[in-house]
């Protein structure tokens, strides 16, 4: 590693020559595939990118000009480049190197990403106010083709196209979102790539010519091919000259002296110029390259194999749960279909989608898309459920408040990754799902203890013809525990005990049924209930409150707008007695990367902690 | 009216001929004048789509085929064709005909929408779960220029663009939205009907005819201008058929002839169509064809001239307030910017811009862009001012959440129209700003009770460097009392009394005054606190309610995550005693239409009702 060792900053970079910066290009990728080996992460987006990352640095003089990685999973490079090499034994440990771009880490992270397509509206942004100061510096936001698929990078296109203003787009284009993306620009892109080389003058000339004999008898079908032939040769980027970029491009993204002198010379335009490059996602490692999807996101891995070092935690995931369950739910009944946006895989619809795909939809990153064309769906018979991870829906909070509650439809969104999901960090908890949902009029928000529950919720969700969410975690959280029939707005009671009540929402039951046997091995007896619904929340539940000198609600989620809060304000409204009432919820601020373990702990939400404080305060 | 009478529902129009459908149309535009007129209402766009509505009724066979109007403002024409002409007098008017197309009034109001750019999703939706079934129905989504600067419609032409399926999208171009629509796509469609006719296959080949010289010599920029010329030339509507769009238009869309001969050949063309109809806003009606801003949304007015009938409330709104201390603060600081989407005149801003263009920033109907580009300028170290309805910023409730408050951004939120907005109806109440703004880490959330503490607020906003939104009500309902200094977390006393506790939130403090004032008569007194913050919260407001037996916390808000919420949460923690305290907020369900006098007094909120309730609990 003699050449990246010899780099701690962008600057260095600049006293290479061009057999140099490829030669740290190797190093860099054999560096991640034994570092991500070892600690896990993303890698396939990280390989895809790391010639585009040094042609950058060297090109741009970070941080005084602005690079903006969107999503941020595959700025590895980036951060190696930026002094932060050393600290990749730590990447998304508590405390360690965060695995996105995080400004509090390092000035080089100008903006901090995590959710698709919030680049180039941020790009955007800093080049109008960099142009109100007068001042020079370069803006450029590096965009996957994936992320095209979403509504606001098409806003923020829109915007900077009649800007005016000096700033690059890249498109990184790597015929990837986390899973195949999807669409009309995608296809797009696609009939791009195939094209033999750049769009040159003469292959211009040559094409126009093509065409001329067919003027002779302009029929309207000869038009028709005509003007498709001549719109193809002619504009590859056309979409994005359509909103006023310059359009360069395709170039190939592992080319490092074609990337070095194509961006010398996007420099010299003026105005929004759109760089397409094409890239290898898991470029240079053959596991990776064979497989982009599973090495997304990966566990410590062997490096030479890629095989997975050890099992992931045992036992069937909610996803997988989730999936069955929807497979057995369509044999049933006709009328029910799948939708996700771009996260077949994650949210276990990938046999749903061999098996109904007829009934499967997968939208892209189009979270509001997905929600409103679901209300659509829903308005004509059909009852749609919407798979898609906690932090992701947030993009659908108005869709789900005007498009499905305001008209009550039959839709279901199965909330995946809900709660705190670890490794990925702040810009990725599910922490906010239960206070953007439960202040909806006619939606009920429901959380399972185990996969068993899940499916009994969503046979439920059936059976309502209303709006429901239900949120699990990632993984397979589960306690061993049989359901009871699910009636809506009831809990389930687990155990009675005299000396505390202890309520609890879905994923916490874990920490719940352990902490109960803790003080029980102490002498103290909880009564344990299943919350089963945040909304409505059982008045029942609320009711044994007054029975109990200190009850306890505890959650995976944030406070205000949870199960907690919605405890305390019926319970008000009943006439029940609070005073001895606590919650155990996740404080009012952002949770960084960690464990989940790590994280419940750091907030006194694991087993042990809520023993001994149910303990303390009983004893 | 005596073609217009003869029609109760779209049949009725197709036994009518070319001569007398015009006719019609001339009828209805002549109804909407005299009847918006006399109950106020939207006028300017549905006079654009009046022969454009009655040739869709024509041609297509609601409610079989569904009809899809996005935003919804339009529908006056669709109305009156479905039945429901003699319900004119009681438009927007409380339990009467609704402003927007609403499915519980009419099985032809298919969807329900009031936010801009939702039809195509929900289109698409319908029209994929109808080829599962087999079905043969049509449907068809209009859809207006101003909408195609949002996220949502970009996302849902990508996923119908490679459906395949049947669709028809109608975009109704009229070179509006709210204000004078932006970017490149309107841009874009201005040159397309820049164009002197339909692009014919004589007028392509000519011009390709016409660009051939240029091909002897084919220089950089010879070919640069070619391009240009022949993609201009070629497909005025490149940018849809990009997504995979057959794209037809432009056409006259007060052409009745042209409009039903173009709808019946292009239900003949398979897959997913865009039609575009270009049609005027405020058509037939001098004075909105001349101010078609001012006739969008109006109140009674008089007929001949157009002039107003009676002045608006007296007094400055809390708009005009925004807007002159907006350019207070940008006089004395250099780094305020202010950014709206499509709403600058609603907002306020209109002087803001003519002062200071070079800071002002009206995106588009692009919520989610306007705040994660206000998030890029803040951090590059702008100060920006982002001003949006409540309801609509509903949209960009993940930017607000990831990009403003978890990067802790100085963005402040000026949330107008919050509380409730009264005619217009449930899919524009302002009352979940505060249920989907107060679970944020880092978000300071305030109301003022009048348009001077506004002004102190912005003020104090500015001091916090964190993101802060500040909602207030349409129009000017402020109370005439001085404002203490703001101070963070601080609640302002207004008067003392040893009966009860009224604690008020913003738009409330006259119902809360009028309410203290009959009390007083009544020989009971109440104490009067302004909250002035949601969040964080008074602690010594909140320590106050156990001096009382009864305390009262009202808000023009749903009580979920509301200040009431706030409030409980709070005393809970703090061992304050809340057995005596009662919420008067919205309940758990949209909000119909009607005056916000008739809203409030529905929900038991007017000063009588809530001084009723007060004394006889504290009787």
């Amino acid at each position: 590693m003699r050449y990246m060792e010899g780099v701690n900053s962008p600057d260095d970079l600049r006293r290479m020559n061009l057999t140099r910066l490829r030669r740290l290009a190797d190093e860099t990728r054999r560096f991640l595939i034994e570092s991500v080996a070892l600690t896990g992460g993303h890698l396939a987006s990280n390989l895809g990118v790391v010639e585009l990352t040094i042609a950058l640095h060297y090109c741009y003089n970070s941080p005084t000009d602005k690079i903006i990685w969107d999503v941020g999973h595959q700025t590895y490079t980036h951060k190696i480049l930026t002094g932060r090499r050393a600290l990749f034994s730590t990447l998304r440990k508590k405390g360690g190197l965060s695995g996105y771009p995080k400004p509090d880490e390092s000035p080089h992270d100008c903006f901090q990403t995590g959710h698709s397509g919030t680049s180039v509206s941020a790009a955007l942004g800093m080049a109008l106010s960099r142009d109100i100061e007068g001042e020079k510096n370069c803006v450029v936001a590096v965009i996957g083709d994936g992320a095209m698929t979403g509504g606001l990078p098409f806003e923020a296109l829109n915007n900077a196209g009649r800007s005016n203003t000096d700033m690059l787009v890249i498109l990184n284009d790597n015929e990837m979102s986390i899973s195949k993306n999807v669409g009309a620009i995608s296809r797009r892109l696609s009939e791009i790539r195939a094209e033999p080389a750049y769009i040159g003058a003469k292959s211009v000339a040559r094409k126009m010519l093509n065409c001329l004999p067919i003027i002779g008898k302009p029929t309207g079908r000869a038009i028709e091919r005509m003007k498709d032939a001549i719109r193809y040769a002619l504009i590859p980027g056309g979409v994005f000259e359509e909103f006023g970029f310059k359009y360069v491009g395709p170039i190939d993204g592992h080319n490092m002296g074609a990337l070095i002198r194509t961006l010398k010379n996007v420099k010299k335009l003026n105005g929004p110029v759109l760089l397409h490059v094409h890239t290898v996602k898991g470029k240079g490692y053959a596991p990776a390259e064979a497989r982009p999807e599973r090495f997304h996101s990966v566990s410590a891995f062997n490096a030479d194999t890629g095989e997975p070092l050890r099992k992931e935690r045992g036992g069937v995931t909610y996803s997988e749960a989730f999936g069955a369950a929807m497979i057995d739910l369509a044999r049933k009944n006709t009328k029910i279909a799948a939708i996700t946006a771009a996260m077949s895989e994650g949210t276990g619809l990938s046999e749903f989608q061999k098996v109904f795909p007829e009934r499967m939809f997968d939208v892209g990153i189009a979270e509001s898309h997905a929600v409103t064309f679901a209300a659509g769906m829903a308005k004509n018979g059909f009852i749609p459920f919407v798979a898609i991870y906690s932090t992701f829906l947030q993009r659908a909070y108005d869709q789900i408040l005007h498009d499905v509650c305001l008209q009550n439809l039959p839709v279901t969104l199965a909330i995946d990754r809900a709660g705190a999901v670890g490794r990925d960090g702040e810009t990725h908890q599910g922490l906010f799902d239960l206070a953007y949902l439960s202040h909806m009029p006619n939606m009920t928000v429901m959380a399972p203890k185990n996969c068993e529950e899940l499916k009994k919720m969503l046979e439920f969700a059936l059976t309502l013809g209303s709006p429901v969410a239900i949120r699990y975690p990632r993984g397979s959280l589960g306690v061993d525990l049989e359901s009871a029939e699910i009636r809506l707005g009831e809990s389930e009671k687990i155990t009675d005990g005299a000396d505390a009540l202890l309520i609890f929402l879905g994923s916490m039951a874990d920490v719940a049924l352990q902490a109960r046997d803790i003080l029980k091995a102490d002498g103290v007896e909880t009564a344990l209930v299943n919350a089963r619904f945040v909304k409505p929340v059982d008045d029942n539940m609320v009711k044994m409150i007054g029975g109990y000198k200190r009850s306890y609600v505890i959650e995976e989620a944030v406070f205000a707008g949870g199960l907690a809060a919605a405890v305390i304000a019926r319970a008000v409204e009943l006439g029940v007695d609070v005073k001895g009432l606590r919650s155990l919820s996740f404080p009012d601020e952002f949770v960084a990367h960690g464990s989940r373990d790590e994280i419940l702990k750091d907030h006194a939400l694991d087993a042990k902690s809520v023993a001994e404080r149910i303990k303390r305060e009983n004893g």
